[in-house]
C-alpha cells in the first residue's frame, strides 16, 4: 500500500521541487493551506466527531437540517418608498422567496425624517424611508405578518423602526408574541465598520440591552440581536477576523444582558449570527463550521441549560465586495460558488447578491436570478438530501480546526483589551480591519490577487447591457414629505409631545424600557425623526474619529513597476509646484461605507499625496469649507449609496460660489455608468467606478492637476 | 459525548416519526442516499485511506493536481468554415483558454462530403466543415500545433479527419511525435446513444484498433481514445450506468488492442475518459472518484507494469441536457455547480457550457461568461489550493463506494452478455438508457421533479433577450464547395484516385494499419468523403433498428390527472374518428441526437397514439414518403443541430407536391425563437422548445387534428 511518504516525494517531484514547505500556501484570507490534508492531520489536531443537532454543532445547528427543511431564501431588498417596497415584497413572495429582509433607506438608518435637510440627497435611496407607522403599515400592506418571518436591517435607529414594526402588526391583528423575524440591533460592528450609529456607544449599548429585554419577554419568536460579521467581511476583514470580532461582539452581548440579573436561557436562544461569504469557498465553510463550535464553547461561560442558548444559527449574505461592475454576468458565477460555500456550511437562511448590484439596485431580471440562484441550489441539485457532506473531510475538518485556533487567539486578545466595547472605543478593531482591506487592495493592484474581467482578461466594459434602478429621489421625498404633513396634521400633538417626553425621561432612567416607551410613541403617530431627537437630547450624536493606515498598501506594492512610476510622478509634481497633490477625501450624506474612502487615502498617501478624510456624515457645505480651508487641489467624493445625484451637483455650485472653481472635482464608488455623461457635463473632472486601481487614479489625478498649473 | 444514537432519535422526532426508513432518499440516478454519513459509514464499507497520484487513485490521478497546475480550460467549438472557427479559436486562446475543442458538422462526422445531396441542411451547422486538409489547415493556421493540445470530437470519419489532422501538423511543420491532443475515437457510444457511426460495428472496432496501434507507435504526445459516457448523460443515463458502460468500452478497447498481441503499457496510459456533469453534485464527483477507482483495478487483469496504464485520466463536460430555454441566465447558475462537481472531483480538463447553449451556439457573450466561469474558479476561488478536499468525508467515501458497488455490477452483467460489442449490437444498453431517460421526463413532466423557470416559478418566455448565432448555411455551403472544386482541379488525379485504392485495399486485408493508409491519401488531397466511400466500398454503410420503450413514461405518470385527462382526450379522438391519432415522429439530415425523438415517441405511444418511428438520417423525400405510406395525421420532426431551417422548408413543399398538404408537421427540439414566424409561415403547426411537456404535446396535437376532422 502506498504511503503518505510516498506521496510526498511525488509530489514533490512534481513541482520540481525537494523543499516540503512548498507543499503548503498562504492563502489571501492569510491561513497557510496545504496541497493535502489526510488521516494523520485529523490525529494530529485530535479531532473528535460529532452530529448535527447535537454540541457542539459543528457539523449544523439541527439534527435534520435541508434533509427536512431547506434553508430560507431571505433577499435583503428596499427602495423608494413603502408602498413601491411592499409591491416588490409581494412579487418575491410569489415567486418562491420564503421570508423578507426589509433595507432602510440611510436618512432611516441615521434616525432622520424624510424633510430633514441633512438627508436630501439620501431618501429612499439604498433603501426604503420609513418615518412613522403608517410607512410601516404600507410596507407590510397585504403581507400577513403572523406567516411571513421579517428580517429587519436597523441598527441606530433600532428603538423607532422595531416599534414601528411592533404596533404595525398590532394594527394587522397579530399579537407581539405571533411576530417572527430579525431586528439586526448589532451596533457593536457599526463602530467598527458600517458607521450608521446614532448615539455613543455607552447608551447604544443601553440600547441593545433593552431590545433584547423587551423581546426575550415580549416576542418570544422573534430574534433579538442579528451579530453581524457580514460587513466586516465587506470592510475588508479576512475570515479569522470576522469570525472573532464577530463571537466577541455576541459576547459583548451576553455580557450585558446577564449583568442586568436576567438569566442566559431568557435571551440567549434568540440571538442570531450574520456572516458574509466570499470566494473562498473552503475556508468559508470552515468558517461557519468553526462559528459554531467557538460559539457552544464560548456560552459555556454562562452555565446555560438551555440546549438552545448555545446553539449558533445563522444567515448569510454572498459577498457584494467580491462582485464586478466590469462583465457583470460574471457575478453569478461568484455569486453561485459563494451560496453554495453557505449551503455547504449550514446556514439557515441566505441572501445572493443580483448580478448588478455592484452597481446599483437590483432590477427585477436581476432579483430574479439572484433568487433563482438558490432554488436551483434547493430544487435542482443534491444539496438539501446530505446533511454536512464534508463532515469527517480532512481537509475541512483540518480547515475548521485552524479557524478555530485562529479565532480563539484573536478572542483571547479582545479580551486582553477588556472585551470589544473598550477595544472598538480604542479604535482597534477598525484599524485592523482597516490594514487588512489595504493590504488585500494591494494584492489586487499589483496582480498578485485576480479579479477576472478586471486585472486580467478585461473587457471593454458592458455594464451599460444592464438597465439598473433608478430613484427618483425628488418624487420619493416629495410623497414622503407630503405623508409627514398629513401625519402631523391628523395626530393628536399634545399626546404624542407627551409620548416624546416619556422617551427622553427614560434615557435618563436606566430603569426604564426604551423600547417599551418608543412603542407608545410610535403608537400615538411620533416620527422616526422625533423619537431620535428625543433620545439625543439626553445621549447626544457620535463622532468618530479615526486615523488612515500607513504603508500597509505601499509595503505590498513596492516591487510593482507601476507603482514606482506613480511615486515618480508625484515627487516630479511636488518638485515643480513646491508642494505636494493635496486631496480632500469625503463622503457626503448619511453613507458611512467607507472602506472605499480610507481604502484610497491610504494609497493615496503612501504614494506621496497629502490626504486629507473628512469626517463622515459631512454637507456639501461642510466639505466645500474643508477643502478651501486646507487649500487641496482635489475634492474626491466617495459615494457608495446613490445621493451623488442630489449632493455632487450642489457641491459643484457651491464650490464655485465661493471662487473655488479651481478645486479639480472627482467621485469614486458605486455611479452607474448611465450617469457618468452627466456628472462629466456638470464639471466632474473624473469618476472610479469599482475595480478602479489607487495606482491608476494617482497617476490620472497627477495628470489632472498638472495640467492645470500649466494653463 | 451525544451518540449516533441520539442524533437519529433527534432527527425522528424533527421530521415527525418514528421511521428510521424514513432518513433515506433515493435520489434521480437511482442511488439511495442517506441523510447524514458518519464515521460508522466507513467502518461499514471496509474503507481505506488513499492519496492522489497513487493507486488507486481516488484523490486524483496526479500526486500534486491542481495545487501545481489547475485543469485545462478546454471549450468544445466549431461552427461554419474553418476560417470563422480559426478566428473563434484565436480569440478564445487569447481570453484565457488553455486548449482546443473542435466540434466538426455532422456531415463530416458521417463522411461526406459537403457537396454531397444527403447533407444540404448539415453542412457547417453544428461544428466546422471540414473536406480535406486545405480546410484542416485554415482550421490551425496561426496556431502552433507543437505548443497547443488539440481534442477532436470524431468517432465515424476518424481516419480520413485524424490523417488531415496529422498532415496539417505536418506541413506547419510539426512532427507527429509532438502533437499533443485526443481524438474521441470511441465508437461504441455511437451505437448506443449518439449515432454518428458510418460503418457496421466489427469493421468499426478494427477502425479504433488501427488508430490506437498507429498513434501509440507514432503519436505519443496523443490521446488515442477518448472514452465517453458524457453522450450517454446526455441522452438520459443515470449516473451509475454512465460509469458502467464507459468503463465496459474501455475494457473493450483494451482487449481489441491487446487480442493483437500489443502489449497493454504500450498504449493503455494513452486511452482518457470524457463524462458528462449534471446537477447531482455530490453524486458527480464520487462518480469521477469511482471512476479512478474502478479502472485501476479492471486493467489489473492485463497485468500492466507502468502504473500509468491504470490511472484513469478525464475531461469532464458539463450538462448540456440541464440546461433550458426558458431564463437562460439560471443556466450560468446550472453550469456554475456543475463545473464545481467536476473539479472536486478532480478532472483534468474541462468544458463548460455556454448559457444559451439549450437552443443555440454560443455566441460572443456567452462564451466569455462560460469560460470565466473556469477562469474564476481558478483565480478567485481557493478550489485549486487542496486537492481532493472531500477526501475522507464520511458522505463521499460512502457516495464514492455506493457508485463503485453499482457500477461491478452493471459490469458483470456486461461480462454475461459477452462484452460490451455484443451487448451494443443486441440492443441492450440503449434500450436501458432510454429507459432511464423516459422515467426521468415522466419525472419532470408529473413535477415529481424541478427545473426552475420550466416546470416551476416560470417566466413569460425571455429567450428573445439572447442574438443565438445563426449559422448561414448556404453561404458556408457555397465556399465548402467552391473549395472542393479548386481541390479537385489542383491536385493529382490519378495519384489521389491510387492512394484511395490503396485504402479500399486494406479494408480487405486486415493487416494493413487504416490510418496509415489514410494519411498517404489525405496528403495527395483525397477528400473525407471520398476517403469514406473508399472505406464503404468494402465495409458497407450500418443501419440501426431500434424499438421503442413501452410504458415506462406512462407508469410514472399514471398518478397525473392531466395525463389521465391527456388519455381521455386521444380516446375521445380515437372514438370519434374510427383510429387513433396516427404520428410519424422523424429526424432529417445527418443529426443523430435522438433521445427527444425517443422519448416523445415513447411518451406518445403510452398516451394511445399510434406511433411510427423513421429510421435515422432520413431525408425529407424519404420522411414524406414513409409519412403518406403511413397514412398519418401528424409529421412531428425532432431537430437538434439547426438542419431545419433547410430542410423542414423542403419537406413542406414536397407534401404539398404530393397531395398531401394535409398532414400536420410539427418540429420539437432546439428550435431558436427567431426561427417560430418563419416556420409557422411555412405552414408548421406547432413548435414544441425544450422544456415542453410530453402531456401538453400530445393535447395540442389532438386538439390540432381534432378541429382539421370538423373543417
Amino acid at each position: 500500500m502506498p504511503t503518505l511518504q510516498d506521496w510526498e516525494q511525488l509530489a514533490l517531484k512534481e513541482l520540481k521541487t525537494s523543499d516540503p514547505d512548498k507543499l503548503w500556501r498562504v492563502n489571501d484570507t492569510d491561513i497557510p493551506v496545504k496541497a493535502l490534508y489526510t488521516a494523520k492531520d485529523l490525529r494530529d489536531i485530535g479531532y473528535e466527531e460529532s452530529y448535527p443537532g447535537l454540541s457542539p454543532f459543528v457539523r449544523g445547528p439541527r439534527a435534520s437540517m435541508y434533509f427536512n427543511r431547506p434553508w430560507t431564501i431571505r433577499q435583503y431588498a428596499g427602495f423608494s418608498t413603502a408602498a413601491e417596497s411592499n409591491r416588490f415584497y409581494r412579487e418575491s413572495l410569489a415567486s418562491g422567496q420564503k421570508g423578507l429582509s426589509v433595507a432602510f433607506d440611510l436618512a432611516t438608518h441615521r434616525g432622520y425624517d424624510s424633510d430633514h435637510p441633512r438627508v436630501a440627497g439620501d431618501v429612499g435611496k439604498a433603501g426604503v424611508a420609513i418615518d412613522s407607522v403608517e410607512d410601516m403599515k404600507r410596507l407590510f400592506a397585504g403581507i400577513p405578518l403572523k406567516d411571513v418571518s421579517v428580517s429587519m436591517t436597523m441598527n441606530g435607529a433600532v428603538l423607532p423602526v422595531l416599534a414601528a414594526f411592533i404596533v404595525a402588526g398590532e394594527e394587522q391583528g397579530v399579537t407581539q408574541r405571533q411576530l417572527r423575524g430579525t431586528i439586526q440591533n448589532d451596533i457593536l460592528k457599526e463602530y467598527m465598520v458600517r458607521n450608521t450609529y446614532i448615539f455613543p456607544p455607552q447608551p447604544s449599548m443601553r440600547i441593545v440591552g433593552d431590545v433584547i429585554e423587551y423581546c426575550s419577554q415580549k416576542l418570544e419568536q422573534f430574534n433579538t440581536v442579528s451579530i453581524s460579521g457580514y460587513h466586516m467581511q465587506e470592510a475588508g476583514a479576512n475570515a479569522a477576523i470576522e469570525l472573532a470580532y464577530t463571537i466577541g461582539d455576541g459576547l459583548e452581548y451576553v455580557k450585558l444582558v446577564t449583568d442586568r440579573g436576567i438569566a442566559v436561557d431568557s435571551f440567549a436562544p434568540r440571538l442570531s449570527f450574520f456572516f458574509g461569504i466570499g470566494l473562498n469557498f473552503l475556508v468559508e465553510i470552515a468558517k461557519l463550521r468553526a462559528a459554531r463550535y467557538l460559539w457552544y464553547h464560548a456560552l459555556q461561560e454562562f452555565a446555560p441549560k438551555n440546549v438552545k442558548s448555545s446553539m449558533l444559527r445563522v444567515h448569510c449574505q454572498t459577498s457584494g465586495y467580491s462582485l464586478t461592475e466590469q462583465d457583470p454576468y460574471n457575478n453569478v458565477v461568484r455569486t453561485t460558488i459563494e451560496a453554495m460555500a453557505a449551503v455547504l456550511g449550514g446556514t439557515q437562511s441566505l441572501h445572493t447578491n443580483a448580478l448588478d448590484e455592484a452597481i446599483a439596485l437590483p432590477g427585477e431580471h436581476s432579483a430574479r436570478i439572484a433568487r433563482n440562484t438558490q432554488l436551483i441550489l434547493q430544487e435542482e441539485s443534491d444539496l438539501t438530501t446530505t446533511i454536512d457532506p464534508f463532515g469527517g473531510s480532512y481537509a475541512m475538518e483540518s480547515l475548521t480546526h485552524e479557524l478555530i485556533v485562529k479565532a480563539k487567539g484573536l478572542l483571547a486578545e479582545v479580551k486582553d483589551w477588556g472585551g470589544m466595547t473598550k477595544a472598538i472605543i480604542a479604535g482597534i478593531p477598525k484599524m485592523r480591519i482597516e490594514e487588512s482591506s489595504a493590504k488585500r487592495q494591494a494584492r489586487i493592484d499589483s496582480g498578485a490577487e485576480t479579479i477576472i474581467g478586471v486585472n486580467k482578461y478585461a473587457v471593454a466594459s458592458n455594464a451599460d447591457d444592464i438597465d439598473p434602478l433608478i430613484i427618483d429621489n425628488d418624487a420619493v421625498m416629495r410623497e414622503q414629505i407630503s405623508g409627514l404633513e398629513k401625519l402631523k396634521q391628523s395626530r393628536n400633538a399634545s399626546q404624542v409631545a407627551r409620548a416624546l417626553q416619556r422617551v427622553e425621561n427614560a434615557a435618563r432612567d436606566t430603569k426604564s424600557n426604551l423600547l417599551q416607551v418608543s412603542i407608545e410613541a410610535m403608537r400615538v403617530r411620533a416620527t422616526v425623526g422625533e423619537c431620535t431627537t428625543a433620545l439625543e437630547r439626553v445621549f447626544g450624536r457620535h463622532q468618530s474619529v479615526t486615523p488612515s493606515v500607513s504603508m500597509v498598501y505601499g509595503k505590498q506594492m513596492q516591487q510593482s513597476s507601476h507603482y514606482q512610476q506613480a511615486l515618480r510622478k508625484v515627487e516630479a509634481f511636488a518638485k515643480a509646484n513646491g508642494r505636494r497633490p493635496r486631496i480632500l477625501v469625503a463622503k457626503l450624506g448619511q453613507d458611512g461605507h467607507d472602506r472605499g474612502a480610507k481604502v484610497i487615502a491610504a494609497g493615496l498617501s503612501d504614494l506621496g499625496f497629502d490626504v486629507d478624510i473628512g469626517p463622515l456624515f459631512q454637507s456639501p457645505k461642510e466639505a466645500v469649507k474643508q477643502a478651501i480651508d486646507n487649500d487641496v487641489h482635489i475634492l474626491g467624493i466617495s459615494s457608495q449609496a446613490g445621493s451623488h445625484r442630489v449632493l455632487v451637483p450642489q457641491l459643484l455650485l457651491l464650490l464655485r460660489e465661493q471662487g473655488a472653481g479651481d478645486i479639480r472635482v472627482v467621485v469614486g464608488g458605486v455611479i452607474p455608468r448611465i450617469d457618468y455623461d452627466n456628472l462629466k457635463q456638470l464639471g466632474v473632472a473624473a469618476i472610479f467606478g469599482p475595480g478602479s486601481s489607487i495606482v491608476d487614479c494617482a497617476i490620472e489625478l497627477v495628470d489632472l492637476i498638472a495640467s492645470d498649473k500649466k494653463k
